[in-house]
Protein backbone atom coordinates (compact mmCIF):
# COMPACT_ATOMS: atom_id res chain seq x y z
CA UNK A 1 0.00 0.00 0.00
CA UNK A 2 1.21 3.41 -0.60
CA UNK A 3 0.48 6.65 0.39
CA UNK A 4 0.46 9.63 -2.16
CA UNK A 5 0.24 13.30 -1.57
CA UNK A 6 -0.81 14.91 -4.74
CA UNK A 7 -1.00 19.04 -4.95
CA UNK A 8 -1.57 21.66 -7.43
CA UNK A 9 1.31 23.75 -8.31
CA UNK A 10 4.64 24.09 -6.65
CA UNK A 11 5.37 25.32 -3.44
CA UNK A 12 6.83 28.95 -4.15
CA UNK A 13 7.58 29.89 -0.76
CA UNK A 14 11.38 28.42 0.03
CA UNK A 15 10.30 28.01 3.76
CA UNK A 16 7.56 26.04 3.38
CA UNK A 17 9.28 24.11 1.34
CA UNK A 18 11.65 23.01 3.16
CA UNK A 19 9.12 22.15 5.67
CA UNK A 20 7.68 19.47 3.50
CA UNK A 21 11.29 17.99 2.95
CA UNK A 22 11.82 17.56 6.84
CA UNK A 23 8.64 15.71 7.25
CA UNK A 24 9.08 13.74 3.67
CA UNK A 25 12.24 12.73 4.65
CA UNK A 26 10.91 11.56 7.84
CA UNK A 27 8.12 9.26 6.29
CA UNK A 28 10.31 7.27 4.35
CA UNK A 29 11.11 5.25 7.25
CA UNK A 30 7.31 4.55 7.97
CA UNK A 31 5.76 3.94 4.52
CA UNK A 32 5.95 4.06 0.86
CA UNK A 33 5.54 7.62 0.23
CA UNK A 34 4.97 9.59 -3.23
CA UNK A 35 4.68 13.09 -3.76
CA UNK A 36 3.40 14.14 -6.64
CA UNK A 37 3.19 17.64 -7.90
CA UNK A 38 0.97 18.81 -10.93
CA UNK A 39 1.81 21.67 -12.88
CA UNK A 40 1.07 25.30 -12.32
CA UNK A 41 -1.68 26.04 -15.73
CA UNK A 42 0.11 28.50 -17.53
CA UNK A 43 -2.41 30.01 -18.73
CA UNK A 44 -4.37 30.75 -15.02
CA UNK A 45 -4.05 34.86 -15.49
CA UNK A 46 -6.44 34.75 -18.49
CA UNK A 47 -9.02 32.20 -16.72
CA UNK A 48 -11.92 32.61 -14.23
CA UNK A 49 -11.67 30.86 -10.86
CA UNK A 50 -14.09 28.15 -11.70
CA UNK A 51 -12.10 27.59 -15.24
CA UNK A 52 -8.65 27.15 -13.52
CA UNK A 53 -11.02 25.10 -10.52
CA UNK A 54 -12.24 22.59 -13.87
CA UNK A 55 -8.86 22.29 -15.67
CA UNK A 56 -6.95 22.06 -12.34
CA UNK A 57 -9.89 19.60 -11.38
CA UNK A 58 -8.84 17.25 -15.11
CA UNK A 59 -5.69 16.86 -14.03
CA UNK A 60 -6.38 16.16 -10.46
CA UNK A 61 -8.85 12.88 -11.90
CA UNK A 62 -6.05 12.15 -14.99
CA UNK A 63 -3.34 11.91 -11.94
CA UNK A 64 -5.41 8.76 -9.74
CA UNK A 65 -5.81 5.00 -10.28
CA UNK A 66 -9.44 3.87 -10.51
CA UNK A 67 -9.14 1.90 -7.08
CA UNK A 68 -7.36 4.85 -5.47
CA UNK A 69 -8.65 5.16 -2.21
CA UNK A 70 -8.52 9.31 -2.91
CA UNK A 71 -9.13 11.90 0.34
CA UNK A 72 -9.37 15.42 -0.15
CA UNK A 73 -8.46 17.90 1.94
CA UNK A 74 -11.13 19.91 2.60
CA UNK A 75 -12.50 22.95 5.46
CA UNK A 76 -15.98 20.82 4.59
CA UNK A 77 -14.45 17.52 5.69
CA UNK A 78 -14.57 15.51 8.70
CA UNK A 79 -12.13 16.67 11.81
CA UNK A 80 -9.81 14.01 13.69
CA UNK A 81 -7.77 14.37 16.66
CA UNK A 82 -4.11 13.44 16.04
CA UNK A 83 -4.43 10.16 17.69
CA UNK A 84 -8.03 9.30 16.09
CA UNK A 85 -7.03 10.44 12.93
CA UNK A 86 -3.73 7.62 13.44
CA UNK A 87 -6.23 5.09 14.56
CA UNK A 88 -8.51 5.43 11.26
CA UNK A 89 -5.23 5.49 8.90
CA UNK A 90 -3.95 2.35 10.81
CA UNK A 91 -7.76 0.72 10.17
CA UNK A 92 -7.40 1.78 6.61
CA UNK A 93 -3.77 0.03 5.84
CA UNK A 94 -4.51 -3.19 7.60
CA UNK A 95 -8.11 -3.76 5.89
CA UNK A 96 -8.33 -2.07 2.37
CA UNK A 97 -4.99 -2.51 1.10
CA UNK A 98 -5.72 0.47 -1.69
CA UNK A 99 -3.13 3.00 -2.24
CA UNK A 100 -4.18 5.97 -0.67
CA UNK A 101 -3.94 9.58 -2.64
CA UNK A 102 -4.70 12.63 -0.17
CA UNK A 103 -5.09 15.43 -2.65
CA UNK A 104 -4.96 19.32 -1.71
CA UNK A 105 -6.12 21.91 -4.50
CA UNK A 106 -5.08 25.14 -5.64
CA UNK A 107 -6.08 28.63 -4.45
CA UNK A 108 -9.40 28.48 -5.51
CA UNK A 109 -10.43 24.64 -4.60
CA UNK A 110 -11.59 21.49 -5.99
CA UNK A 111 -14.19 21.14 -9.12
CA UNK A 112 -17.18 19.58 -8.63
CA UNK A 113 -16.16 16.59 -10.55
CA UNK A 114 -13.35 16.04 -7.81
CA UNK A 115 -15.53 16.02 -5.27
CA UNK A 116 -17.87 13.43 -6.84
CA UNK A 117 -14.59 11.21 -7.38
CA UNK A 118 -13.60 11.52 -3.85
CA UNK A 119 -13.66 8.66 -1.29
CA UNK A 120 -14.27 11.12 1.68
CA UNK A 121 -12.44 14.64 3.43
CA UNK A 122 -10.32 15.42 5.62
CA UNK A 123 -10.43 18.97 7.31
CA UNK A 124 -6.95 20.15 9.29
CA UNK A 125 -8.66 22.87 10.73
CA UNK A 126 -11.86 24.86 10.45
CA UNK A 127 -9.91 27.79 9.81
CA UNK A 128 -8.07 28.19 5.90
CA UNK A 129 -4.83 27.72 5.83
CA UNK A 130 -2.66 29.38 2.85
CA UNK A 131 -2.60 26.35 0.63
CA UNK A 132 1.34 27.19 0.41
CA UNK A 133 1.51 25.82 3.74
CA UNK A 134 -1.57 23.51 4.21
CA UNK A 135 1.36 20.60 2.45
CA UNK A 136 3.74 20.77 4.98
CA UNK A 137 0.99 20.97 7.99
CA UNK A 138 -0.51 17.85 6.53
CA UNK A 139 2.62 16.32 6.21
CA UNK A 140 4.06 16.74 9.78
CA UNK A 141 0.81 15.55 10.78
CA UNK A 142 0.95 12.24 8.29
CA UNK A 143 4.29 11.84 9.90
CA UNK A 144 3.14 12.12 13.58
CA UNK A 145 0.33 9.64 12.88
CA UNK A 146 2.71 6.98 11.99
CA UNK A 147 4.49 7.69 15.01
CA UNK A 148 1.68 7.27 17.20
CA UNK A 149 0.80 4.30 15.18
CA UNK A 150 4.68 2.68 15.95
CA UNK A 151 4.00 4.13 20.01
CA UNK A 152 7.04 6.16 19.42
CA UNK A 153 7.98 8.89 21.57
CA UNK A 154 7.42 12.32 18.94
CA UNK A 155 3.40 12.86 20.18
CA UNK A 156 2.84 13.84 23.47
CA UNK A 157 -1.05 14.21 24.69
CA UNK B 1 -4.00 47.82 20.88
CA UNK B 2 -1.34 46.13 20.88
CA UNK B 3 -1.38 42.56 19.64
CA UNK B 4 1.64 40.18 21.30
CA UNK B 5 2.35 36.67 20.75
CA UNK B 6 4.13 35.18 23.79
CA UNK B 7 5.76 31.89 22.93
CA UNK B 8 7.93 29.66 25.34
CA UNK B 9 11.44 28.53 23.61
CA UNK B 10 12.77 29.20 20.68
CA UNK B 11 12.11 28.40 17.24
CA UNK B 12 14.65 26.02 16.46
CA UNK B 13 13.67 25.03 12.93
CA UNK B 14 15.11 27.24 10.60
CA UNK B 15 12.15 27.08 8.24
CA UNK B 16 9.51 27.53 10.70
CA UNK B 17 11.30 30.73 11.53
CA UNK B 18 11.57 32.10 8.29
CA UNK B 19 8.00 31.48 7.50
CA UNK B 20 7.43 33.56 11.34
CA UNK B 21 9.68 36.04 10.31
CA UNK B 22 7.33 36.68 6.74
CA UNK B 23 3.81 37.05 8.38
CA UNK B 24 5.32 39.25 11.34
CA UNK B 25 6.57 41.80 8.41
CA UNK B 26 3.45 41.32 7.09
CA UNK B 27 1.69 42.12 10.15
CA UNK B 28 3.42 45.19 11.08
CA UNK B 29 1.34 47.35 8.44
CA UNK B 30 -1.67 45.93 9.70
CA UNK B 31 -1.57 46.35 14.30
CA UNK B 32 1.16 46.71 16.24
CA UNK B 33 2.13 43.20 16.49
CA UNK B 34 5.18 42.68 19.35
CA UNK B 35 6.44 39.35 19.52
CA UNK B 36 7.64 37.76 22.95
CA UNK B 37 9.96 34.49 23.31
CA UNK B 38 10.52 33.22 26.92
CA UNK B 39 13.55 31.70 27.01
CA UNK B 40 13.87 27.42 27.23
CA UNK B 41 14.74 26.68 30.71
CA UNK B 42 18.01 25.93 31.07
CA UNK B 43 17.74 22.76 33.35
CA UNK B 44 14.41 20.87 31.48
CA UNK B 45 16.80 17.70 31.36
CA UNK B 46 16.55 17.19 34.95
CA UNK B 47 12.69 18.14 35.38
CA UNK B 48 9.57 16.09 35.07
CA UNK B 49 7.04 17.37 32.64
CA UNK B 50 4.75 18.55 35.65
CA UNK B 51 7.95 20.57 36.81
CA UNK B 52 8.34 22.00 33.21
CA UNK B 53 4.95 23.07 32.66
CA UNK B 54 5.01 24.84 36.42
CA UNK B 55 8.17 27.17 35.94
CA UNK B 56 7.11 27.85 32.17
CA UNK B 57 4.27 28.66 33.36
CA UNK B 58 5.49 31.17 36.47
CA UNK B 59 7.46 32.94 33.31
CA UNK B 60 4.26 33.29 31.09
CA UNK B 61 2.17 34.59 34.25
CA UNK B 62 5.17 36.77 34.94
CA UNK B 63 5.19 38.49 31.20
CA UNK B 64 1.99 39.32 31.53
CA UNK B 65 0.11 42.40 32.32
CA UNK B 66 -2.83 42.60 34.80
CA UNK B 67 -5.57 44.23 32.37
CA UNK B 68 -3.91 42.19 29.44
CA UNK B 69 -6.91 40.24 27.68
CA UNK B 70 -5.03 36.76 27.59
CA UNK B 71 -5.94 34.02 24.69
CA UNK B 72 -4.02 30.21 24.82
CA UNK B 73 -3.48 28.44 21.76
CA UNK B 74 -4.80 25.17 22.98
CA UNK B 75 -6.44 22.29 21.44
CA UNK B 76 -9.39 22.13 23.45
CA UNK B 77 -10.30 26.14 23.04
CA UNK B 78 -13.04 27.22 20.50
CA UNK B 79 -12.58 26.74 16.75
CA UNK B 80 -13.31 29.37 14.28
CA UNK B 81 -13.51 29.62 10.61
CA UNK B 82 -11.21 32.34 9.99
CA UNK B 83 -14.10 34.70 8.44
CA UNK B 84 -15.77 34.08 12.33
CA UNK B 85 -12.25 34.65 13.50
CA UNK B 86 -11.61 38.04 12.35
CA UNK B 87 -14.89 38.85 12.78
CA UNK B 88 -13.97 38.19 16.48
CA UNK B 89 -10.89 39.55 16.97
CA UNK B 90 -12.48 43.13 15.15
CA UNK B 91 -15.33 43.05 17.93
CA UNK B 92 -12.76 43.04 20.68
CA UNK B 93 -10.56 45.24 18.90
CA UNK B 94 -13.44 48.25 18.60
CA UNK B 95 -15.19 47.11 22.12
CA UNK B 96 -12.84 46.60 25.07
CA UNK B 97 -9.44 48.23 23.71
CA UNK B 98 -7.04 45.76 26.29
CA UNK B 99 -3.92 44.86 24.89
CA UNK B 100 -4.53 41.19 23.49
CA UNK B 101 -1.99 38.16 24.27
CA UNK B 102 -1.92 35.09 22.47
CA UNK B 103 -0.05 32.37 23.88
CA UNK B 104 1.94 29.44 22.86
CA UNK B 105 2.93 26.97 25.67
CA UNK B 106 6.40 24.53 25.18
CA UNK B 107 5.89 21.21 23.99
CA UNK B 108 3.97 19.62 27.26
CA UNK B 109 1.16 22.65 27.23
CA UNK B 110 0.59 24.61 29.92
CA UNK B 111 0.28 24.74 33.90
CA UNK B 112 -3.33 25.37 35.48
CA UNK B 113 -2.02 28.55 36.76
CA UNK B 114 -1.86 29.77 33.60
CA UNK B 115 -5.05 27.92 32.15
CA UNK B 116 -6.79 30.20 35.44
CA UNK B 117 -5.17 33.80 34.31
CA UNK B 118 -6.38 32.88 30.87
CA UNK B 119 -9.63 34.74 29.48
CA UNK B 120 -9.99 32.13 26.59
CA UNK B 121 -8.67 29.85 24.66
CA UNK B 122 -8.11 29.44 21.11
CA UNK B 123 -7.89 26.15 19.00
CA UNK B 124 -6.16 26.28 15.57
CA UNK B 125 -7.28 22.48 14.88
CA UNK B 126 -8.42 19.41 16.56
CA UNK B 127 -4.93 17.94 15.65
CA UNK B 128 -1.88 18.45 17.41
CA UNK B 129 0.30 20.61 15.42
CA UNK B 130 4.13 20.83 16.38
CA UNK B 131 5.17 23.42 18.93
CA UNK B 132 7.66 24.70 16.79
CA UNK B 133 4.85 25.18 13.35
CA UNK B 134 2.11 26.21 15.31
CA UNK B 135 3.51 29.42 16.17
CA UNK B 136 3.46 30.64 12.14
CA UNK B 137 0.92 28.97 11.40
CA UNK B 138 -1.09 31.14 13.88
CA UNK B 139 0.66 34.49 12.41
CA UNK B 140 -0.56 33.41 9.06
CA UNK B 141 -4.54 33.28 10.38
CA UNK B 142 -3.78 36.52 12.33
CA UNK B 143 -2.30 38.42 8.94
CA UNK B 144 -5.42 36.86 7.23
CA UNK B 145 -7.75 37.33 9.69
CA UNK B 146 -6.56 41.71 9.21
CA UNK B 147 -6.88 40.85 5.37
CA UNK B 148 -10.30 40.18 6.14
CA UNK B 149 -11.24 42.57 8.00
CA UNK B 150 -9.32 44.94 5.98
CA UNK B 151 -11.79 43.19 3.08
CA UNK B 152 -8.46 42.10 0.70
CA UNK B 153 -8.21 40.18 -1.60
CA UNK B 154 -5.67 37.26 0.53
CA UNK B 155 -8.59 34.89 1.23
CA UNK B 156 -10.40 32.84 -0.69
CA UNK B 157 -14.12 32.03 0.37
Amino acid sequence: MKITLLTVGKTTFGFAAQGEELYQKRLQFYTQFRRVDIPQLKNAASLSREEIKVKEGDLILKALKPDDDVILLDERGNEYSSIDWAASLERKMLSSGKDIVFVVGGAYGFSQAVYQRANSKLSLSKMTFSHQIVRFIFLEQLYRAFTIIKGEPYHHQ
